[in-house]
């Protein structure tokens, strides 16, 4: 079962680098949208989710913001009509680079045009304009989607009233680069990558997909949250005596098993596309620099939420994306919130988050 | 030209986990042993430099501690006879797994013992013994080699009067271990590694080897060191326009001009055993717990350096480590430095270091 709409285009869709002969763009709702038009909560994904965020009378499986959105839940489906997006470029129902190309009858691979940021936003028009949406009530992202939920305000001000931004920044600094670029080199260089050219039933590359996917968990996490939960502690699975360097402690066990969920779930030349967008975006492209770029924005309201421990958009991002904020928005929150798991902990630390997205709602 | 000097074992080393047949070992020193032979430093590596620590009449090149040994300099020669030793278990002189088994004729390989922190440590007891040296005035080691230091003075407290210990720790902590499980998987993982047996004159795993070295250089540096540094700076290099995913980012260029030349230059194996090694040591071991082995430490002075931007060996590592010394060691020093460089800093940020050590000498 599946909760997921299609929106098949009929026209191309221009992107910053080429265009789509009428792509498909997939996404998920949950409650209705009001007699005003006025309620709906437009929310943009991290790198790898699909619009699958919560559970859907549809598809009862648990969504990857499950404890946000629903009756009664920070963000209230009784009051908002809430719409998820898969990310143009990605490979869970919108057109990426996994799909076929109808000018040639051949999957995309590597002639997908180059990814940005703003496609990624620019993608949710032609959802909005199906939905009948004329002006969203407020833009949310977390990690790459706080990036793309910017980079919708600044280009589209007037379909925007409020944002909330999450563990992300207004641009990507050179050590997120640095692991994202050494995340794709490694599945560049698996020689089943084959230039992009692999069997997508048999999903290509994928030792590299579950090293790059280990070396994506480390970053996601903090040291903090693991010496607590791991400690020095042996794995509790048959060790693999006969190896050397096999898996000895349970940390080692944790990624191993984390990765081998992530093999065949998601498309390597998708996750190549989707990270190098990550890396290019930067707001100040808006503008000349962060200061005018953000003078095209026009909210009533942003929250900017970022925690201690996030190596890979640490806090002081938030801050600055805050601080730059505020001469155009005056009702500008920052919140600095203590979670010890890292840049993950939006999707974990609830007790911290719960009360701070219901907060803004 | 090297001023690397050979001592050649006639007799069997052992190991914690095997023995091996006539090893030799490697080191090199600087300055002169005094009447009294109560003048001696000794100094261990971390996982990858050689012997070869500071220039030499013998060897004029610059040493990987150039700075801080020499006259005049932190570590002054002209008082102190600086003793650096070749880990055991590494490339650069002392047997390792790419040396030659003198029992079988072949290279050891993965037929190497599993290699220890505290066989490292126990290799410096015939090298002192050789240049008749019974006790040391310090023993000093940064990252890898502050373990081995540390494991010299609860192994050998008579042999021992000061300890200086940097960026280093009791154990290793889990993200450490996940950091270094996920170098060896990239390495293993190469097909040109070959379970071990590359032709050592071509390297064998190349790519596995510079993937695992830019996930180091990415772990001993910091964010906030490369935002100052780099910032979204493009690459100077001629840009590989051809390549979707080549280098872009000046970030991207250091990476691999950093990891070019860590290729031949390291031997697979040896890296993969002294990775291991690092992964397994726990000072606890050698009494049950932190504060029962420590009873062994029969020490005059103790300096424990941590530097606040290490994501390696965190400064909370470093304070535990001072804290459960103290008990034992009356005159322990805890210096925590600001350094922005990371795990790295006592390498690099040298306006710092210099006077904490100094000061110590």
């Amino acid at each position: 079962m599946s909760a997921r709409q299609l929106l098949q285009l009929d026209h191309d869709f221009v992107m910053k680098g080429g265009r789509l002969n009428r792509p498909a763009l997939a996404y998920e709702t949950w409650g209705t949208l009001n007699a005003r038009r006025d309620n709906c909560v437009l929310l943009f994904t991290g790198l790898s989710p699909s619009a699958h965020a919560a559970s859907h009378p549809l598809d009862p499986s648990a969504g990857w913001w499950e404890d946000m959105i629903g009756a009664d839940k920070p963000i209230d489906t009784q009051r908002y009509f809430v719409v998820c997006i898969n990310s143009l470029g990605s490979c869970f129902g919108s057109t990426g680079p996994a799909s076929i190309n109808p000018s040639t009858g051949k999957v995309y691979r590597l002639d997908f045009p180059v990814l940005t940021v703003e496609d990624i936003a620019n993608s949710a028009i032609p959802i909005l304009a199906h939905l009948d949406v004329e002006q969203v009530h407020t833009v949310v992202g977390a990690s790459m989607g706080g990036m793309t939920a910017l980079s919708f305000a600044l280009m589209h001000p007037e379909r925007c009233q409020r944002l909330v931004s999450i563990s992300s920044g207004s641009r990507s600094q050179p050590y997120a680069i640095a692991l994202r670029s050494l995340q794709r080199e490694i599945i560049r260089t698996d020689p089943l990558w084959n230039q992009g050219n692999y069997d997508l039933a048999q999903h290509g590359p994928v030792n590299g997909m579950r090293l790059a996917r280990k070396l994506g968990m480390i970053s996601y996490r903090s040291a903090e949250e693991w010496q607590i939960r791991f400690g020095r502690e042996r794995s509790s699975d048959t060790p693999d005596t006969d190896n050397l360097f096999g898996i000895n402690f349970e940390v080692e066990s944790y990624l191993q098993n984390h990765a081998e969920r992530f093999i065949g779930a998601f498309d390597a030349n998708c996750y190549l596309y989707l990270s190098r967008a990550m890396d290019l975006f930067d707001a100040a492209d808006h503008g000349g620099s962060l200061a005018a770029s953000f003078t095209h924005l026009s909210l009533r309201s942003a929250l900017v939420i970022g925690v201690s421990s996030d190596s890979l958009f640490p806090l002081q991002q938030q801050h600055e994306l805050a601080a730059a904020m505020k001469p155009h928005v005056e009702d500008t929150q920052m919140l600095a919130l203590d979670s010890i798991q890292g840049h993950d902990s939006f999707l974990v630390d609830m007790d911290q988050f719960r009360p701070a997205i219901a907060g803004f709602f």
